[in-house]
């Protein structure tokens, strides 16, 4: 246990410093190998790609769109009821967050209006590893439907003679995806950044992924003119602000339920008790002991911190430099703190708002910004499957009136033609 | 003059290819030079910097608030009341794009919100070049103005003994930016990236620049976690779609206030009438021969484009294949075909439009995606200063309806720890 107030700020800052990420020149040249195999030769590449990293021989790779429409007779009914209802609530959110254009008179006859467009092509990721996550694609996909985006691909690696899981083809079903194409890794972007025969070129890549997926985002975004993507992944991390009346089995349990997560997570406590502290050390090791991935989740532990802090107001302080994927809020009266909060992707108020209500079903987004990206960017939103552009409509007096700020500023900037752009309409006008 | 329908789809290809922007390794390392010496040695590097480029000896970094506040007097009038009334309709349309707060009861007893954070610390880069820019100024320092950012920087290039325009100055006075930094190029860059003793660190950079400026917010934005750009950036380009009946006049004197720009400008005409495509090339060359930079002018003029399409609904379909940053509507009830057009930055509708009454007063944004992002960027506005995070608060009710979707879902992700923090709730909820 760390008393913030009694360590140095050299050693408060280590203590809120993450784990480095590696982007070694390895992962580098690896990543660009094979977006540049996949830019050049296509299909033939991904399957290739397929052999060499997924043990599959002239691999399928795309899913038949009888498979994903059918795939709800493969699930148990509670799991299809589970991820109908995550659907439900996380439609509902985001649905609330259709945006409306904007116009505006700013001068007698200037009509000035923010308009919004769907992205017309998005991609989104979902990656494969240790257990598949149709939460991933319901977080992506449901914003996807909502815009109206007019190609929307899918794509998730298959390992072997193992199919996608039913669960993510059933998720991907609910949110209207028919293009699912079974490719990973760094493949996977590049396949849908450049296109291949199988595989349609899209405008912005969403989703998580490994080093290489990550890399691979970061280079197409750079190599390929009119692409984004989506945010800069890092590793999943929390931080519980805690009081002295928070029950340390709930502490302990959502900062293993983070933990748990990949060894490179980091959790953080900050509470204004010490006995909480110790008791929920305590708890962790007790509830350790009942976890599959415990040994993840110690790694994880390794890298955390438990600080005592003076006040839940100074504890708000720490957070906002921290600037936590996660924020958990178990303490009394908490709703009354929100208005503390700054830089956090996503906050859970109260002891009964665990982080994995939000991880799937809530209905907030799970995609967040990690590793300090919180200081600046956004929780992924309905926005982000959207871009926005102005429209201006001038009558011949609105350009009068204009005039008298446009003449001289061009002036200013010694831009003549863009002065006689407006006087060549003013000569006709007097004309008239 | 080409007739679209006639040429094969690679010549059409080529036609809407823009000149390739340079990315050498010689800008990069250059760049990366000078933000390893900023990152390292601060102001004392800056000053190196402003010796080293820009013939200042013992440079000042920072301009005194006084001489911001008093900057005003030292202009013309006319100049000050046109930079006045660019600020006011600018404000106007910005204000209107304010966030409002989303909260929603996706359950009962389970309440989703999404809030908006202003970005605390940003930085505004105003390029110098030929001419000062007090438009850039407005077009960003309005936005900072507007979202309440605590931390606002701005910085501009002095070459010298010239000082920075008043016209500058007193945009940057209207929005209230106090703290200006007389440095360029990718040190001013680096210098807002990593902050300097007098220059203080933000979290998003803004503005255009030349291309060691475009590089150092690349590599910047890579290299310091928690920091975003605005976007990527291009040479500036107009596509101006004309019928019949416009104004060869006004046709030419549009695409040649976008040709001023710089030499890598383009220009591109799309019209249904090769009557008006002759005619405005004729009056381009007419106008050429009036105007101070007719040199840059041509030169853009060389990689640009006269297109004779069949239709004006055709040309919407071209217009959208490019991408362009500004397109202008010269054409009979222009205002009923806005919904035609899509991949645009900004539009101007009617003959009475001009570029550059977007460029300086109408009240829209003039930092505009360009260079094909225009399919999936946004044109600068409000929102860019601000970031969203959700929260949500789940009552004990809300918590036993929502764990039929999490505790499945958690399973089949195989992640019990995620299922154990709710089920360890409603456990202690079940001995109430």
């Amino acid at each position: 246990m760390i008393l913030w107030s009694e360590v140095s700020l050299t050693e408060q800052a280590a203590l809120l410093t993450r784990p480095a990420v590696s982007q070694s020149e390895v992962i580098l040249d690896a990543t660009q190998q094979i977006i540049t195999r996949v830019k050049e030769n296509g299909d033939q590449a991904l399957r290739e790609l397929a052999a060499q990293f997924d043990q599959r021989d002239s691999a399928r790779l795309q899913v038949p769109v009888d498979e994903i429409k059918q795939s709800g007779s493969l699930l148990s009914a509670q799991l299809k009821s589970a991820i109908e209802q995550a659907y439900a609530n996380i439609l509902a959110f985001h649905t609330a967050q259709q945006p409306t254009d904007i116009k505006l008179e700013t001068t007698p006859g200037v009509i000035c209006e923010l308009k919004y467009q769907a992205i017309d092509a998005v991609g989104i990721y979902v990656p494969g590893g240790s257990a598949p996550l149709p939460s991933s694609v319901l977080m992506q996909g449901v914003l996807a439907q909502l815009s109206g985006a007019t190609t929307v691909v899918l794509a998730t690696p298959v390992k072997g003679q193992t199919p996608i899981s039913p669960a993510i083809l059933y998720a991907a079903n609910l949110c209207g995806i028919e293009t699912i194409i079974e490719a990973g890794g760094a493949g996977a972007i590049a396949a849908m950044a450049y296109g291949t025969e199988t595989v349609p070129k899209v405008y912005k890549i969403f989703g998580p992924g490994n080093s290489f997926v990550t890399m691979a985002k970061q280079l197409v975004s750079q190599q390929v003119p009119g692409l984004a993507i989506d945010m800069p992944a890092g590793p999943s991390e929390v931080l519980v602000i805690a009081d002295e009346r928070a029950d340390a089995q709930f502490i302990a349990a959502d900062l293993l339920s983070q933990a748990e997560h990949g060894a490179d997570s980091q959790v953080i406590l900050l509470c204004n008790c010490a006995k909480i502290i110790t008791q929920t050390e305590q708890a962790i090791e007790e509830q350790l002991t009942r976890l599959t991935r415990a040994d993840t989740a110690k790694a994880a532990l390794a890298n955390s911190a438990f600080i005592l802090v003076d006040s839940i107001e100074q504890a708000f302080e720490v957070s906002a430099k921290y600037g936590p994927e996660h924020l958990i809020l178990q303490i009394d009266d908490a709703a009354r703190y929100v208005a503390l909060v700054k830089n956090a992707g996503s906050v859970f108020v109260g002891d009964y708002t665990p982080e994995s209500a939000g991880d799937y079903a809530s209905g907030t987004n799970h995609v967040l910004p990690t590793y300090g990206y919180s200081q600046v960017y956004s929780s992924l939103n309905l926005l982000d499957f959207y871009r926005t552009y102005t429209v201006q409509t001038i009558s011949k007096t609105g350009l009068k009136t204009l005039s008298n700020a446009i003449l001289p500023l061009a002036e200013a900037e010694g831009l003549d033609a863009h002065a006689r752009a407006v006087s060549i309409r003013l000569e006709r006008l007097n004309n008239e």
